[in-house]
């Protein structure tokens, strides 16, 4: 009979979990407008589910433009960071911040587009044990400092920044993707936003 | 003499300064896409000027897209929070940064909305000396956990502000503009963002 | 009937409002010691208001000269420093330490002194911000440090300060300034000091 | 020989070492103006020598007179608070900002004024292990709230020295004491301010 | 021929990297005392390997002994906490001080012990998130403040303990784990200690 | 009658005060294990008391071992550090941590190693003011940086010792001395744990 139970439990929609602890219930997928049906649909193809930050969102489709548009800018855009640059800014801020969605989700993704656990490890505990050139060194170093004392930022900040060999237009994009994780890393704290499943084993 | 002298100045196109300290200068208004060009049209009439923080987003239109969306949607959309509300959690959460785009810009904002210049101040210098009901001290309170140490956000936090008067969906906005802010105050503080002089005599 | 009340109120006296947090009433100037009634008749004349501080301190008259001689030869005696630089000191000072009532009565000091509202608010917001000579910035850069982390202030911090240009006679005239406003926003916040409304638009 | 050394040395002014690490000397006692060579010889009479930091500031009588009226009208003027009370808050103060000078001199006095030396060491190192009324604990948690979060008081603040037995003119009391060390503490701290080695083993 | 070089390296006994930054061999084996040989034969035997903890101190036997039977007696002695409710406060700990060798190894332990990987996660990322007992919360809680604040605990830290149901037999040994694993934490940045390869994959 | 009393009271083992502030009872001599009573009589013999940590310990035999195997080999055994050197560490970093217990005990021991009351004193005030070789001085700050931000450490900071003359070996014992010392300072903390009176009084 518990075989049965089983069986019959297969059959029925897995109920996802609620993605945060606030009571604002994530939309059904038939009631979302099109375009984010669409994108969603995008996110199961590609990563096989849809994030929870996205599902958080989704109950109001301007906000999840709003913030989808910002984030598909500033991480997949192109840029004289690499997309594994801005994903190792985007998880030694989220350390500092000790923000358990971020620290998953894109810990899996340096992870994966480095092709290395470690450094993926090393970026969530501690990047300063990592080992790497010094003008990635000098990009964490700047993101860190703006996120543990924005109030102190000088000239000098950004003066090491083009020593180290980045171009203002790269200075841009390491204070963008450092700021943003700021926002994220706050906004998943103060919501308790709980990251899927799937992130903890991804690229191990 | 001295009115040839100020007429004649009326005729050349003014320079405008530098809106922050990276060397990315913004793009003449001719050169800018339509939609960007209409967006700073309506700016121009309904402020009187363009607010740095978006001309010095216009070197990349999606980039400026992309902000000014989830800008817009945090201030501006239909919320439990008026938006007097929303700019006081602005000023508040930029006065524990220290950043000086932003108390500039918002704190003029408060003036305005209150009709209380004393009230922007309170918000500038330290939230706490306002007198202002338990429900919205509890926002502010709130937002200012959230910036000083977002890692220790618990339960708890959330269940004060339920308890004094807001709902989940309320907490949701509350969270969203405290976060914002100290994604733009790190954004202000690591490019040396400068505020437009309008601000400060503004709804004085 | 409304006209003649407001008529008749009009005949009061005018009662101020509260300074302060405290139980400890402001005493009648009639019942005032003769110094401290000249004093007042003095700020009256020369400010057209007597500052909340000074009311504070009135209830005792020791205690009332004890700092106001020790603030006047503060703010006011011959100096290596500059009213406007004390007064900047005092500001920058106040900024790190929230204090409503010493942003507000001494923003607008700076204001008074410079002619330049804007540097007022810049002191008040983040003085790092402001285009300084690297002299004063030195100078504010002492001051700082020390309210942040007095017990960190070591040789190499007073040869910065000679470095940049000023004398061991202006290093205690810095150091004190920046000491004596440690003490007054503690003592402010400590009994919520409320600065008298008259502040808040002069000199802008 | 030796003997006849010795002789010779006390025939010698003994040279008072450098009060401070600031180029500014202390002048020779004949100099001082009579109010202060009045006050100077009291201390002599009294501690058998002239408390640093007096010497300090003995360079400017003006000085000297506002800091020594506020200090004497602060520490020795009658108070809800014992003499020993307002000692114990001063280096509760000064154990938080670790002020050599203060720790020193009014550790010394805490030992002195209680009888207790090892009351003196609790204050020194750590207020919180010394047993003491819950009435006078919660002045010292006051203190050191004051000391490291200026920012962050309210009224419930004031609400739990009320509850623990102070009235509101003891409450300013307390503010002042806690307020006015961490002026002497920063100031100490910006000119090494050394205090005299009778400190050290006094009231042991 | 490659295959041939690869079979060859076989032979080779393998070099062990660095196990930390300082200029401190690690002895070979057959130079170490026989208690420690021993030692190290049962780590190979059980876990496959030597820690790099043992290896750093293995220059000196005393120290090593010293250290692993303090780590030993905390870690697996009988107690009324769970070894792995142990190696919870150690990752806890760890996670505040940002100690990259001990989230490492410590959180592979919590994988292990409790079968359950995002467990281990959320002791690395912030142990806040994870669905805890309020009992196992408290030790949590008192163990971080511990970490950030040793001056600030007072009897109340631990009646919240007691209320939470441990006994103060059980405190000593929170006590003990949290405080051991600040020593730990230090020591490993201070020479800059790498975890053994090893762990990452461990219990995934 | 009363001296008969106080007679009679003489005649009664005295009885030790509570070492800390957990229900866990020091044992009664008579009960320890042999080897805690011999390592208790040499205690007696050379200090005239049993210092309360190890009274602490000792409920339980193989802790008792563990602490102070570690703590003899760190503080006592041969090493490029004095045992003075290595006492000015303890008690520096017990200074940060506030550390009663510890600046009790170790503030004594560098009064006696050193023969110089005032470099004890400085030690546990701020360890910054003493007149110290610019070698120890470096080894100070290491320690200081170590305690307070353990997660900083750079290879800068290993650099700085070797410069100021310390070989990597020392650096060992600096960082092992430090951190041991965090613990420590913890533990006494977390417990409440209170020096005995012996040390107050000694070298001074």
């Amino acid at each position: 009979m518990a075989q049965t139970k089983k069986a019959a439990a297969k059959t029925k929609a897995p109920k996802a979990p609620k993605p945060h602890a606030l009571d604002i219930p994530v939309p059904p997928r038939a009631k979302l407008d099109p375009d984010t049906q669409a994108y969603f649909a995008k996110c199961d193809e590609k990563l096989g589910y849809v994030p929870n930050v996205l599902a958080s969102y989704s109950f109001d489709a301007k906000k999840l433009r709003g913030f989808s548009e910002m984030y598909n800018e500033l991480m997949l855009a192109p840029s004289g960071l690499s997309k594994l640059e801005r994903e190792m800014i985007a998880v030694a801020v989220s350390s500092i911040n000790h923000c358990y969605y971020c620290l998953t989700a894109h810990g899996a993704a340096v992870r994966a587009l480095s092709g290395d656990p470690k450094l993926g490890e090393q970026m969530v505990m501690n990047y300063r044990v990592a080992d790497l050139t010094p003008k990635m060194r000098a990009a964490l170093d700047f993101a860190a400092k703006l996120t543990e004392s924005p109030d102190k930022m000088v000239e000098a900040d950004r003066a090491a920044l083009r020593k180290a060999g980045w171009s203002d237009r790269d200075i841009w994009d390491i204070a963008a993707t450092a700021s943003f994780f700021n926002m994220s890393n706050r906004m998943a704290a103060a919501i308790e936003m709980m990251p899927n499943d799937e992130y903890h084993n991804a690229a191990r």
